[in-house]
């Protein structure tokens, strides 16, 4: 390892990319990278083939990513690692939904970051009581922690909510827009308050039993960084090949736009937190899937969700609000109760990720029947 | 009681009803089943009378059915008798709700449904509070055994939820129908998985403080097996006659059909769990009481109301969707609300009860005052 | 302080009040008074500046209604005291209701029922939180009493929500009206009872730590007393003049009459409790902090609410419903619920408050922006 970190630059990046490979076989996938970018050129038309490329190109670039940033934030110390963790730590989702902001796609944009949301909370979460659960009998979590994480998803949930419940009384859309940028901006407040809170002033409260900080990589700081910007490029332009092909093929692949919004980019944009959270939890710290879980969800909805606001001011067609369809707001209401309720005993058990499961399975269900009309 | 025990058949049978009977007096109301039967015979048009004596005939009965479902659990060993008790715990709701299946009174079915997780959740437990508070100044229970119960009520709260949030988009029948059926599979699956977590792999968790299993009846396995059957058989005969009668004489009687299906009928098929539930709490057991009523709620929620979507196939004359009135929707969710926030402390007391009982008023006040339209 | 006690009878009053204002510079605010009632005398359309003027005669006016109670609490005795406190310890609120109500204003009657519930639950509990914790890293409270008040909440909020959800399926105004009268009956016998229960049956499950009764004014009993009913007449007359320039103003101030109602209203009538309820925070006695706030909320929608539309069959030009504009219904629910959230461990840290007045926050943004026609 030492003599990985030995090499800098881009001889050094090439071993280390070597390395990575053996130890790591889902980076395999990466040789979907530039078979995307040669179809897209070849073949702009072929939707279908595309958009699955493009899903199987951006799994590996988003487990690199998650890594980069694991290792400069390790190498910062505390304080700035947190930092950097909780901003960047959803950056291929951030990414993607800028691609999708570019295009002008708010609904796209707006599927994705409530089943961002959703998909954090519920999947990821009960993935982690599940596959934890059977392997260890009963796991115990840091509740402080898990309840924090519960309090802003509810938080949020109250501001996306907010422009819904005012829209049924036919406002114009320019008032809407107004009450966004407003939620926007204390959203992001609270967020960074959030981190004061979690990272400084009661930072005490949040550790967890047994952490022992991972391994993975160790990569040199000019590595990581220079990994970290080649990479986020990549999964730009692969976004909006994503993007780009997402619509058409799932017209043809049967899908309903909710469904591949709300599932499909989700999926795709949390497969990197998602085998983290999931090893973590086979490896009894679960602990720390929670927090990876709700964590990335309340990002998502604190962070990415205001700053695609925010940006859409600058790089959008139009300005983005915070409207989203009602069906979206209950189902992000329902998410986070269950957050809270299946949160609530501090203890983890394989039935108790079947239930999260069982509730994501309903959304999924619902929105797979969903006619494209409705949502 | 051994005496009892040693004979079986048709005498013996005879005998231990004698016994019964003076041991419980409840069980004279037995003389309303051939009365309900002659009068359906002689006047099948009396439908406020016919109403009445078949309440007063399914009481005695859903009584009889509920002791020998324990009966024949208590003898078949732990895993099997709670399967057994889980599965048929709720046979007199079942066969009730299968006559109006038959009948095609779909409005009817839901509305007990629905009317029977409230009744569960708020009448049941509130009344156990209640009582068991009068006696006693404080009780205990298991707080991991209530959460798991609030729980699985969650889950089919959001499934319940879910196709009336669709429907409001003006969507086809054909696709609630569709969305209807994979619910039900849903929440039967999830049903079985907390079976095998509670009686199986956890169900450590589940042991109540001071537990000890009930005497009552001490019948025999057959005696046992052949009151299951002709009970059944008396209880379905009688609930023809009270779903026949049961909407002209709510009409008569000056209350709304959603105010019948919703608190009458749900009381009348609850009233043996809650004889038994108000005993336990008055005996100190409060545990037995929470797991009787919300096992109970769950029970109705997560099996007999996707059970009877799935029989609907077969016997109904139109496939039966899981699709309420959203006011029902309502009241299930702020009844499972407000049993996973009084639950939530673990300690009975009687205010608790007053409180759940509180909001059971303004449920049945509401629906009491219901124009007939609405619902 | 005995030396004040000894004199009775007006000059003694005047002693007291001396006393008073070099102690509390706040009642400086009490030139007001006479400046309202002289300026209505000689101006009574100039409503921006009554409005004004009324606000600022009515804060030192809520002060010494407050202490005047407590303080006639402390002689009594336990039961009496606590008896006295919670049925006048929202005087104020109800003098200014009552004469909204006398005047027909039924639209700001019910908004600053639920702005009270909702400034108290969110804005009165937020500013402790955050003002306890920016001087004491980490406070604990009595999770017994904070979760006690939420059922109170819970069920009100239960009872504001049934009229609306019927009112959906376009019943008549006289079943709404029926309905409410009924509900008012359940809360205020649930509220007495709840009584029973904390001052009485189970009172030791309410004491806090540390609780020291706090010693201001020290007033005499014939004192308090008449300091009541003189400043509940002057409260009286003040609310008048409030009440009648409120909406004119509020459209001049640019604000809309639901943010007026909801917000200022709501902040003036509890300015009283406000104090009480930060200082004790400061002084690390958050359990205090938290059974104001949530108690004067519980009393509002349990005792105020639900006396108003009684009283409305009496003093209104018609009677007043408990029909509450629905976005005001999911305000209270979804305060109610942050309550629940925030107040379940029963440990306070500054962070709480921010999540707390950040929900305030976004309530507050969003009925300032609402256009007049929606509220």
């Amino acid at each position: 390892m030492q003599d990985v970190q030995r090499k800098h630059g881009p001889s050094g990046l090439v071993a280390t990319a070597m390395a990575e490979l053996r130890a790591a076989p889902l980076l395999a996938l990466l040789v979907f990278v530039p078979v995307v970018i040669l179809t897209d050129i070849a073949a702009p038309d072929a939707h279908t083939l595309l958009f699955i490329l493009s899903v199987l190109a951006i799994i590996p670039l988003a487990a690199l990513l998650s890594r980069a940033t694991e290792a400069v934030s390790a190498r910062t110390g505390d304080a700035v690692g947190g930092l950097l963790n909780a901003t960047l730590g959803n950056l291929t989702e951030l990414v993607i939904s800028l691609a999708a902001l570019q295009a002008g796609q708010y609904l796209l944009v707006k599927a994705s970051i409530a089943g961002a949301i959703v998909t954090n909370t519920l999947f990821m979460l009960g993935g982690s009581f599940l596959l934890g659960g059977l392997k260890h009998h009963l796991q115990e979590f840091n509740r402080v922690s898990a309840r924090f994480q519960a309090s802003l998803l509810f938080l949020a949930t109250v501001a996306l909510f907010v422009p819904s419940l005012v829209s049924r009384a036919d406002q114009g859309a320019e008032m809407v827009q107004a009450l966004s940028l407003g939620l926007a901006v204390i959203l992001i407040a609270v967020y960074a308050m959030g981190m004061l809170f979690s990272l400084k002033t009661h930072r005490e409260l949040f550790a967890s039993v047994g952490e022992a900080e991972e391994h993975h990589g160790g990569w040199g700081m000019s590595t990581s960084i220079i990994i970290l910007v080649v990479v986020t490029l990549f999964v730009a332009l692969i976004s909006e090949v994503f993007v780009g092909s997402v619509q058409a093929a799932a017209e043809k692949m049967g899908m309903t736009p909710a469904f591949v919004g709300f599932i499909v980019v989700a999926l795709v944009g949390a497969a990197a937190e998602m085998t983290a959270a999931f090893s973590a939890a086979r490896a009894n710290r679960l602990d720390l899937s929670v927090s990876i879980a709700l964590g990335s969800a309340s990002q998502i909805a604190l962070f990415v969700a205001p700053v695609l606001v925010i940006l859409s001011y600058v790089i959008g067609p139009e300005p983005m609000s915070l409207q989203f369809w009602p069906g979206a707001v209950a189902m992000m209401f329902l998410a986070m109760l269950a957050a809270a309720l299946l949160s609530n005993g501090g203890r983890g058990a394989w039935y108790v990720g079947v239930l999260a499961l069982a509730v994501y399975a309903i959304f999924g269900l619902t929105l797979f029947l969903l006619p494209p009309a409705a949502s």
